[in-house]
């Protein structure tokens, strides 16, 4: 996440002490100072696959520089995947435990925007255990009911690298944890109950001869589907995420927020979760396939309108939420100026009033959108603390965690060893159309045999090296002289053959 | 409009007297009661090819039934036409003058549910006069810089036939009153300017340099475009419409409320702005572009309970902006319920708690879905007096009288004579897909010669009658069996060859 906080950083307040001095540069952000690396014997992410592993709610402190374990960096690894010079492409080795579903993965640091790669990535088998039957008896514990799914996470951080740390290491839990009640409904192929008895014993209430005195418009009961079950579960995840960082961003090192784009596979289904403007395409066959969304401040331009609308209070008397294609000069009072407000997609002309003056809630274009002149994706996780530039006017209220989510059934198509769901930062599609990553998908895998388990690793390291070029002309370019990435890129290349098919 | 807003049409007070005595069916508006026709000399829109025509902002008291002026009836042909049992189409005469741009047009009363027609048609071509010349210079009235514009426009009431009657005499020329600063911006191929003087003879500020201290975000200008002025233009009239309406309905019999679902045409572009549910489509050499969608509570869920969450004092304590998949019993209070709330599209269980007794803001689904138990549409114009059942609720707020405006541009096709735009209001789409739709376009217009100026409204009379099908078996059927629409139904055709092409 280059460029995507800017002047606010100053204001990332820890432990509730006062705001430390502004930084030079308005893009350094408020990380932690030590360089030294995290020792590889310390694991970022403890073993998931276990119904007894620590609670979601438990968090270490964790201040220092950290990559995802899968890459079994040595320190001197980690202190080359830490060179912003070299920008050397990072990747699992090809001597370890390969990742999950022959998972490909790839990633660089930023050149230089930022003191330390603030992407981290996870990539997991989960099991989940029931947390009791549905029908209030208590679970056998070796009766093996539980559900496993695959997990991918790639987070985005900003203005420091707590939270993208954080939600590496827990978001999966927490999904965990939201599934714990699902155990048996999803394995259950009848419509799931509308309604759970509060205690184990007490009787379902889920029969509709229990409705008494039906309003037309209420009589019926809604179907809803096991799919939509897990869609709600990560949804609730998100936001339990985002709430355990807003309780212990005090005792912690919580710093800044992170774009979160995570992909669940359960029951043959994929879902993917974004909330930010990482993305994610599938391609198969040669079709580009989206999966995702970005959520910035154009793309969310009138649900944050109607915020400052329905919610003055939240601009502070210092924003307005009407949208100007520029700022407004003191001497244009009572011009006519085109302006659109939350209900319009079109523009108008409208005279000037005195609050037309203060700054709008939305400004800018492209990358350089901003909300509250600060920030540049509208949705994610973290950020408690971030405030508005020479202003304690919290941004908060205006960012959402909820991501959306796009299901993909894996069971309607079959898929050959070239299809693929692949995961960027917003530092791969900066750079890179879908169209080109479509291309490079078939030029890097062609290369390969189909059941060469390297190639979708291989894939993901050309399409990271393909968005930050090579060092040439003071800059990092591209083959066609254009400027690649200076950001930090991290590529996820899933196979969609299924688990261990070209393992 | 039918059956759409429900129990609460006793509430629809007029000129702020005490609320009538509930009628006995829930569906009979508040219509006025007597079956008299007007005099087909009374012309239902004055002439708007008019520079000195009567402004907007004036309303004649017009309680009597009315159809549109084009379709010539008769005081004969009127009792036809609100003649529930026999539900005679009806179409502009073939010897009379043809409706502007081929159109092709067709409607029926529904078969009993409300006392008239509730649905009303505008076809017309629209010319704006410029208010003044952007530079400040007085205009000529005899320079002939003025634009035209064709318009379409349906209007689908609900509660009384009155707002439906309003919004198709005068929607066009709010929309006329809103292109008449742009007349000269329109027709200037640079783009418009960002800044207009107040007054004439006062200098522009659409120059880039008048920019001081530019701040990052906010440093350049963005780019209106042509098009989107014109969006901007018709969103605005729908909005001053629907204050004219907030105006005057105590003065005048403005009961209910409607959908509307218009179609400008301006300078080579299609411009489709829907509030409501009635919907438009292209059929184009038999593939199908759709150019709207509707706005209902299952479509505006989350728009409908993020308010409602925000503004909890819209609910009155009477509602919650949960979701359930159905009412909850008290007996069930302390289990868990399946919920939604305006963040989530998944479904997750919560413990229900006493608050989670209230009615849900959003209840019912397909076309039995109420906002507040009482109206199916959630976009359109009017309802300013619209309450909840039993309660001094109002419903308005949650109501949006904004269009989605969608832009096609005519000039990027060659069309052929049997490409049409095909608006209908929900009386069509209830009962008819939009591949039978196209169907019947096929077939019908290759009965025609290319040249017949009739083709079109052949086709809007195939299309009404589909929809309505024949009395058989106690009620109307189609040649399935199935039942037909009860519902008024009033369908447009527009051929996509241009103005005159093939009259």
């Amino acid at each position: 996440m280059l460029n995507r906080v800017r002047s606010a950083v100053a204001h990332l307040v820890s432990s509730g002490g006062a705001p430390p001095p502004r930084p030079k540069s308005p893009d350094l952000p408020n990380a932690p100072s030590a360089q030294t690396a995290a020792p590889p014997e310390a694991p970022r992410s403890p073993p998931a696959r276990a119904g007894s592993s620590a609670p979601a709610k438990t968090v270490e402190a964790r201040a220092s520089f950290s990559r995802p374990t899968f890459l079994q960096l040595s320190p001197g690894g980690l202190r080359r995947a830490d060179d912003h010079a070299g920008r050397a492409v990072q990747s699992p080795p090809d001597t370890g435990r390969r990742l999950p579903w022959s998972t490909g993965y790839a990633e660089v640091i930023n050149a230089g925007k930022s003191r330390h790669n603030e992407d981290q990535a996870c990539c997991e088998v989960v099991y989940v255990e029931g947390r009791r039957s549905v029908s209030g008896a208590p679970r056998e514990p070796s009766q093996g009911q539980g559900l496993c799914f695959y997990y991918w996470g790639l987070f985005d951080g900003h203005a420091g690298g707590g939270a993208a740390e954080m939600a590496s290491r827990l978001l999966h839990r927490h999904i965990r944890e939201q599934l714990k009640d699902l155990v048996e409904i999803l394995q259950d192929p009848s419509p799931p109950p509308l309604c759970l008895p509060s205690t184990p014993g007490a009787p379902g209430s889920s029969d509709a001869s229990h409705l008494v005195g039906p309003q037309s418009c209420c009589s019926s009961q809604k179907e809803v589907t096991h799919e939509s079950l897990v869609v709600g579960a990560i949804e609730n995840a998100f936001q339990f995420m985002d709430e355990q960082m807003a309780r212990e961003r005090r005792g912690h090192q919580v710093e800044g927020g992170c774009c979160a784009l995570v992909v669940v596979y359960l029951l043959g289904k994929v879902y993917v979760a974004n909330a930010g403007d990482s993305r994610a395409i599938i391609v198969r066959n040669g079709e580009i396939i989206p999966m995702s969304r970005e959520f910035t401040p154009e793309t969310e331009r009138q649900r944050l309108q109607l915020l400052g609308f329905l919610k003055p209070e939240l601009l502070g008397g210092e924003f307005t939420h009407l949208e100007f294609p520029r700022r407004i000069q003191p001497k244009e009072l009572g011009q006519r100026m085109l302006y659109r407000d939350q209900n319009m997609t079109g523009w108008a002309y409208k005279k000037i009033e005195l609050e037309d003056l203060r700054f709008p809630l939305v400004c800018g274009e492209g990358k350089k959108a901003r909300v509250m002149a600060t920030i540049g994706v509208t949705r994610g996780l973290g950020d408690h603390n971030l405030k508005v530039c020479s202003s304690t006017l919290p941004i908060k209220p205006f960012l959402s965690c909820f991501p959306e989510v796009r299901v993909y059934d894996l069971t309607q198509y079959e898929h050959c060893p070239d299809d693929v769901l692949v995961l960027g930062t917003d530092g791969l599609w900066d750079v890179t159309s879908d169209c080109e990553v479509a291309a490079t998908v078939d030029r890097v895998l062609s290369a390969y045999e189909p059941n060469d388990a390297s190639r979708y690793t291989a894939l993901a390291q050309a399409l990271v090296l393909g968005a930050r070029g090579i060092p040439r002309d003071r800059g990092w370019r591209l083959p066609n002289n254009k400027l690649g990435s200076g950001d930090d890129i991290s590529v996820f290349v899933i196979p969609l053959g299924g688990p261990g098919s070209y393992s």
